[in-house]
């Protein structure tokens, strides 16, 4: 029988609880930290995981992760007067990415969820309406997932907005870049015909 | 341009120094630290890297990770009077899973390598001898890797040993269970020939 020491077992849990590593990942992990860092670096780990998960929050006005108040997107005034509305910070570095859209961003925490007992109130919706009155906003992208909650969320903001007098966009979905139309769902067919564009 | 809060980077780059852990994972598992686990499983896991490194050491005796000062195997006056000696602490908890081999074991801190400047007292052999004299062993496995460095290394251990009267066998190589000859290479089917056996 194989006895590994206590505080090894309990490392090697630690990184269980990651998605994607499993037990013999975990051990490898751990049989690294333990023969091939230095002890320096480990000391720099164990720190960085404390201070990453004290300093960073949520930024109070969009939601995105940030170690200060209120977010460098937020605080950008060249920023256009438009908010894309996004399921997670996640969803907002994929879009920084594509360096195609220079506006403001609202990060929800996930979707509407009837079913696991999340409401609109759940999900950081409380100060939208007032942000848009405050910040000017002209425009609302909602970029929700096409999953029924994507849709349902869209649809409640989009009831929600009402109010006031911005112009509400939902995301386009079709055929994804280099997609072959044989082996694409019939969901996302249907949807490249719905968003079809004279050329 | 993304713009990653610096306690983010910082945490991004530690999960960077492990092998298979590449930039993408990195910000997967970062995100995942931050947004899914709570403080008290991130203070565990800051906590349990540095008890890990901080209390388990190579055993004194054999050079196994433990948390005393010698360890549960060195400690085990049952095991038979052999040791087999290995590369790392990972060859035994092979062999240990396996659950046929008994004896105790002796971990050398890799192999010899005149090419990277590592000799014969780089490696933990200095108290082989003393062991064998002490334990009264009785027999040696030399189980070290079939590469040139093992094959050198176990040359050496069996010339060191030749003053003590222990029995010195190597470790047997051949075809590994399931194998097809067809696509074995030539040295695993050479050293299978040399390992033939009556049956």
């Amino acid at each position: 029988m194989i006895k590994y020491p206590d505080s090894f077992k309990e490392l090697a849990e630690c990184f269980e609880m990651y998605p994607g590593i499993g037990p013999k990942t975990a051990e490898r992990l751990t049989f690294f930290t333990l023969l091939n860092l230095d002890d320096e670096s480990v000391e720099k780990f164990s720190k960085s995981l404390k201070k990453a998960k004290d300093n960073i929050k949520q930024c109070n006005v969009c939601g995105m992760l940030t170690d200060q108040e209120c977010c460098h997107l937020c605080k950008d005034d060249t920023r256009e007067k438009k908010i894309m509305v996004v399921e997670s910070t996640k969803d907002v570095i994929a879009f920084e990415k594509t360096d195609s859209y220079h506006g403001k961003y609202h990060v929800l925490n996930g979707t509407i969820s009837p079913l696991d007992g999340i409401g609109p109130e759940e999900i950081h919706l409380d100060n939208l309406i007032q942000r848009i009155k405050n910040e000017n906003i002209l425009e609302v992208i909602l970029s929700t997932s096409s999953s029924i909650e994507g849709e349902m969320t869209a649809l409640y903001i989009k009831k929600m907005l009402e109010e006031t007098d911005v112009k509400v966009y939902r995301i386009g979905y079709g055929l994804p870049a280099g997609a072959n139309i044989e082996y694409a769902d019939e969901v996302t067919l249907i949807k490249a015909l719905e968003g079809k564009k004279e050329i």
